[in-house]
């Protein structure tokens, strides 16, 4: 079974994906991701997804689940790098990914993590 | 034909491999990239193969090829997240990887890019 690496940069966590995701696989990444997060007390999770050029129901709500399972986590997950063409097809399928964060790319997800901790730190 | 995504984050391209490389996606993936080095400027490059089990001559010689090009465009490769056996492969094989440098995760190829970018910066 193919395993999606997870990258650790400081306080986040990179997921690329570039495979088509079947079940097993999202299964996968969902209990690796959630282990380390809580291995490493990452506060973010960015979700690269620029590689997809089809993403249907299935994977629309393996990132909402990956997403609602990574706040009770207390970690932020932001999906950057979707084609137009997917975000036309998400909102057809009825998806509107909700409680998922997403932002056009890897440096303005990392950016918008980096405020949300601010907030965090001033809110606390 | 696959392609291997790459994302930028500030001078540095980030790339992940997972897929076994075959021939038009490792070209595909030079050409990308040294498109990429050039538009941005930018100046490190990391490529994390932890998800790689096996490394062939081939990916070992597309390494160090990457390697090559992004030096001529002034940009430093960095390869992270070789697993053990990987390593001990390529060496019996007798692939030095010459030319490329190495860290153990991307937290410490991000070190180490930030490292030679203060020396340059220094001697310059």
């Amino acid at each position: 079974m193919e395993r999606i690496p997870i990258l650790r940069m400081g306080e986040t966590l990179l997921v690329t994906i570039q495979v088509d995701m079947q079940d097993q696989t999202a299964m996968a990444l969902q209990e690796d991701l959630s282990a380390r997060i809580a291995s490493t007390g990452a506060s973010g999770v960015l979700i690269d997804i620029s590689a997809l050029e089809i993403v249907d129901s299935f994977v629309g709500r393996m990132l909402s689940t990956i997403s609602g399972v990574a706040r009770i986590l207390s970690a932020t997950t932001v999906v950057v790098g979707m084609q137009p063409a997917v975000a036309i097809t998400l909102v057809e399928l009825g998806l509107s990914l909700e409680g998922v964060r997403t932002a056009l790319d890897v440096e303005r997800g990392m950016a918008l993590l980096q405020r949300l901790r601010l907030e965090n730190a001033r809110g606390a």
